[in-house]
C-alpha cells in the first residue's frame, strides 16, 4: 500500500485517513473546487455590547463545544515564550477530551509539555512542525497519526482548501478588546504579528482569543477582526517576553559563516541583483543575519536602494528601513523588540503581512515569487540541489518547515550554509528528507565555495569574472567527504510511515519512517 | 403571489427569481448554512513576477470569460466622481454582451449614463442603490427586473451567504501595483477608503482592479489585497477628483438645522450618553456635521473624551482627533481631502474599516451595536418611529440605504430632521417604504421638539429635568399638519413590483410598485 511520487520517495498510500497526492513537480498539481465555506453566523446570537469576554478558557471551550475527536489550532508567534498550547491542552485533560487533532503553526521545545497529553490520548496527534522533544516523539514512532509537516503557506493552504478543518482555533493574543480585535504589535507579550493566526480566524467554525492585556474597544489598529471571533478570555500571562522576542539577535561569531555571508552578500552583487529598487528576504538565523549587514554595506558603497526587503525583522533590517536603504518591510514575523516597536512605529513602511498575502500557493499569486533573492538555510543539499531543512542526516525529525518552501519561489534562491556540520557532510548524494525540489534551488555558498545550479546558465555567466570561488557541486562535495572522512551514516529505518513532508501545493514530497 | 411580512407590509413571493424571506422582526431570522466559496486558485496560473497587468479593460474582461446573463459588481468610493461604472458597461456593450446583472455598492446622478444600456438590455436590472435619474427609472417600472437596495452590510452579508453571486468586480483603484495590491489613500483619485470593495474582493469568481495610478509592486499599505485580483487595468482617468472628495464639507447655514443640529447635541449631554470614552456616528449631511460641532463644543467645556468616532469621515473628525478629543477615528467612507491626507497621516487613530468589520450582520457581532449613540438623518418617520431613507412620499426611489440601517444598532438612534420640507409633511401616519423599524429608533429631533420612542423610558427619565422640548411624536406630527395643512398625498402605484428593500439580516422588509 505505498505509492512513489515524481522524486522516487516512497509514501504511503493514505496520511491519517485522507488519500495521498504525490508530489507531481512545481506547477503541476492544479487544485479543483471551491475554498473552504465557514459557517454563517448571526449578530443575533453575540452580544450586542461587543462584550464576548467569558471568566476562563474551559468555560470558552465549553462554550465552543469542545468534544472528542476536534481539531484545535493555535500560533507559534510566541515561539520558546509561548505558555497557552500547554495551558489548552492541559484544559481539555482536565475536561476529559480525547482523541484532539492539534495544529499549530509551529512547536518549540517549551511544547514538550504536551508529551503527556499524547502519551494520555488527549491528543491524538500533531499536523505542524515538530521541533525538538516532539519531533523525536514522532520519530520514535510514538504518536498515533502521522506528523504533518507543512510550510507556513502551505498550513495556510489547507485549512482554506478545506484539507483541515478546524473546529476551534485558539488565538494567543498581546493585546485584544473585549470585541476580539486582537494585535500583536503592543501589551507586555508583544511579538509583532499575528499573521499565522489569520487563517484560523478565517476558517475555524469557532475562534476564541487569549490575552493577558485587555483594553477597551477599539484595539486598533488590529490584525485580527474580532467579528470572526467567538469568545475572549483574560488570563494573567500568556507568554514569557524574554522568550517571545530576544530584546537582541545574534550575530554568528565563526569566521567559517562570516565568510559565507560574505561570499553570498557578494554574489548578489556580482549577479546583478543588487540594483534599484531590488527585493530580498533573509531569515534570521546568525549567518543569514550577518548576511544582511554584509549586504547593507554593498548597498551603501554602490548607493543601491531596495524596494522592499521580507522579514523575519529584526533590528538590522529596521536599520536599514530608516536609514533609506529600503521602502519597505513586509514583515511575516517579529523577531525582536526593535522591529515590534517598528510596526507600531513605521506603520505605513513596516507592514504586516501573513501566510495569505505572502505564501499561499493556491492563490491568485503570492508574494514569495516576485522576490528577487531569497537567502535561507538548509540542513541537507545533494548534488541535484534538493534540500531538507526537517531532519539532518540521522532522520529524526527536528526542524520545522516555516516558510522555506514557500520563499523557494524567489527569482534567486540561495543556501547558504556550512559544507559539513559536526564532521558529517551537509553536501550529500541524495538528501535524507526531501523538503524542497533542486529545481527551485539556484545556488549553494559555503565556506569552500559557490555551486550554482547547472539549470542556471544566467547566474553562471552573470558571475564567470567576479572572481567569486564557483565550483562544482560534486567537487566541493567530494572534498567535504575527504575531510570527514566518508559519506554520512543512513538512518536505520522501521516499517512504519510517522510522518509526512508537504509540498507548498498540498501534494506529499516526502515521508519518514519511524527510526529503529 | 404576494405575502405580508411581520410590519403589514406586502412583498412579491419571489424578487429576481429568488423565494422571498419576509421580515421577522429585529434578530428573529437566523440564517443556516455556510458562507459563499469562491473557487480555489492556484500560483501556476499566475503570472511568477506578479505582473497582471493587461492592456485593456476589455482585455480584461475577455480574459475573465465575461459572458451574457453574469452579474458584475462595482463599489461607489468615487461617489459623483465615478467614471469606472460607465466605462464599464460600454465595454460591455462593445462586446455584444447582454442580461447582466449589476451590483454597485452605490448609484451617483452621474451613472444616469447607464439608462442607455438598461434599455438596450446590456444590463438586464440593478440590484443596489438607485438614486436620481435611476431611481427614477426604476420607480417608472422600466426596469426588467427588481431593484434590490440593501445596506452597505446586508450588500455584504448578501455577498458573503452567496445570495448574491459575482462573477466579475471591478475595482476602481487610486493606486495600485501591477500584483493587484490597490489602496484609495493616494493617487490622483485618492478617495480614501475602498471598504465598500472588500466583500467583492474576496467572493467574486474573477477581480479586475482598474488604476490611473500604478506604482511599483509593493503598494503597501494596501486596502484590497492584490492574491485575491485577477488583473489589473491602467487606465488615463478613473474618476473626477474635484466630485470625489469635496475638499470643503458645507456645514448648514439653515437657523431650522442648526437648532436641530445643537438640541441633538444637547440631549445627548443631557441623557448622560456624552461621557468620557463613550463612542458616536454621525453622518457627513450639512445638519449632522454642524451637531458633531456643537457636540464638540460640549465636550471640550466638559473635558470629555470619547473613545472612537466612527465617520464617514470629514475634517471636523479630523480636528477632533488632532485636538485629542477621541481616541480613534473608525472610518467606513471618506469625505473629504483632509480625511484623505489623515489616514496616511494616522494610521494607527485614523483606521480604515468595512462593512465586514462595521455592519455584516451574519458575523460574531459587529461595530455598529458598540456605538454609544448614532445620529442620522430620514426622509420620513411614523408614529410607530418607523422610518424610510430610500423615497419621500411621493414614493419615487430616490436615496439608496447607505449604512443607515445598520446604524440603527447602536445603543441610541436619533434621527435628526425637519419636521417637514418644502411644505410636505415628514413626520407621519405610516411612512411610504419602511427603511428601518420603530424599535431601533430612539430618538426624533426636529426644530419643533424632540420625541422620545416610549419604548425608551429610560432616555425619558434621564432627560425629565434637562429643559429640553421634549413632546410626544403625535403632538408635533399634529402641528406640522396645521402648517402644511394635512397629511401628504399618497402615491399612486399600479400592480407591478419594482423593487425591495433588504433588512441587514437579508429578509425582506418593504417593496415599491410602479408609479402611475
Amino acid at each position: 500500500m505505498m505509492i512513489k511520487n515524481v522524486l522516487g520517495r516512497v509514501l504511503p498510500e493514505e496520511i491519517n485517513g485522507l488519500k495521498t497526492i504525490p508530489y507531481q513537480g512545481v506547477g503541476k498539481y492544479i487544485p479543483r473546487g471551491r475554498k473552504a465555506a465557514p459557517p454563517i453566523a448571526s449578530c443575533a446570537n453575540y452580544p450586542s455590547d461587543g462584550n464576548k469576554v467569558v471568566s476562563s478558557l474551559r468555560e470558552a471551550l465549553e462554550k465552543c463545544g469542545l468534544r472528542d475527536g476536534m481539531t484545535l489550532s493555535a500560533h507559534h508567534h510566541f515561539r520558546n515564550g509561548d505558555k497557552l498550547m500547554n495551558m489548552l491542552f492541559d484544559t481539555a485533560a482536565e475536561m476529559g477530551v480525547r482523541d484532539l487533532m492539534f495544529y499549530p503553526s509551529a512547536t518549540f521545545p517549551c511544547h514538550e509539555h504536551l508529551i503527556r497529553h499524547l502519551d494520555a490520548g488527549v491528543i491524538h496527534h500533531i499536523e505542524g512542525s515538530l521541533n525538538g522533544p516532539l519531533g523525536a516523539y514522532c520519530s520514535a514512532g510514538k504518536m498515533r497519526g502521522l506528523g504533518v509537516l507543512r510550510s507556513h503557506g502551505g498550513r495556510y493552504t489547507a485549512l482554506q482548501d478545506g484539507e483541515v478543518h478546524v473546529n476551534i482555533a485558539v488565538i494567543a493574543a498581546p493585546t485584544a478588546d473585549p470585541f476580539g480585535n486582537a494585535t500583536g504589535s503592543r501589551g507586555p507579550s508583544a511579538c509583532g504579528l499575528l499573521g499565522f493566526a489569520l487563517g484560523d480566524s478565517q476558517y475555524a467554525d469557532k475562534v476564541i482569543v487569549v490575552t493577558d492585556n485587555l483594553e477597551p474597544f477599539p484595539c486598533a489598529p488590529f490584525q485580527i477582526h474580532g467579528n470572526l471571533v467567538d469568545w475572549v478570555v483574560v488570563v494573567d500571562e500568556i507568554g514569557d517576553p524574554s522568550k517571545i522576542v530576544s530584546g537582541t539577535t545574534e550575530l554568528t561569531k565563526s569566521p567559517d559563516r562570516l565568510y559565507i555571508a560574505e561570499l553570498t552578500a557578494r554574489f548578489i552583487e556580482a549577479a546583478g541583483i543588487m540594483r534599484d529598487g531590488f527585493s530580498m528576504q533573509a531569515g534570521a538565523g546568525g549567518t543569514n543575519l550577518a548576511f544582511a549587514i554584509f549586504l547593507r554595506d554593498l548597498m551603501r558603497e554602490a548607493g543601491v536602494k531596495a524596494r522592499f526587503i521580507r522579514g523575519g525583522s529584526t533590528k538590522y533590517l529596521v536599520e536599514m528601513l530608516e536609514e533609506g536603504l529600503t521602502d519597505f518591510i513586509l514583515d511575516g514575523q517579529t523577531f525582536d523588540t526593535v522591529a515590534v516597536e517598528s510596526i507600531r512605529n513605521h506603520p505605513n513602511r513596516h507592514v504586516t503581512t501573513s501566510p495569505f498575502t505572502s505564501y499561499n500557493y493556491h492563490s491568485k499569486g503570492n508574494f514569495a515569487s516576485i522576490v528577487d533573492v531569497a537567502v535561507l538555510g538548509a540542513t541537507e543539499v545533494d548534488i541535484q540541489f534538493n534540500a531538507n531543512v526537517a531532519t539532518h542526516s540521522d532522520g529524526i525529525l527536528q526542524h520545522g518547515l516555516g516558510g522555506w518552501p514557500n520563499c523557494l519561489a524567489a527569482k534567486c534562491t540561495i543556501l547558504a550554509l556550512p559544507s559539513f556540520r559536526d564532521r558529517i557532510p551537509v553536501l550529500v548524494d541524495e538528501v535524507t528528507t526531501v523538503c524542497g525540489p533542486g529545481e527551485l534551488i539556484d545556488v549553494i555558498v559555503t565556506e569552500r565555495g559557490i555551486a550554482i545550479n547547472p539549470r542556471r546558465q544566467d547566474l553562471l555567466d552573470a558571475t564567470k569574472d567576479a572572481h567569486l570561488p564557483v565550483r562544482p557541486i560534486q567537487e566541493i562535495q567530494a572534498e567535504v567527504e575527504r575531510i570527514c572522512g566518508g559519506k554520512p551514516e543512513p538512518p536505520q529505518y522501521g516499517e512504519n510511515f510517522v510522518a509526512a513532508i508537504k509540498w507548498v501545493d498540498g501534494t506529499v514530497m516526502d515521508a519518514l519512517r519511524e527510526l529503529r
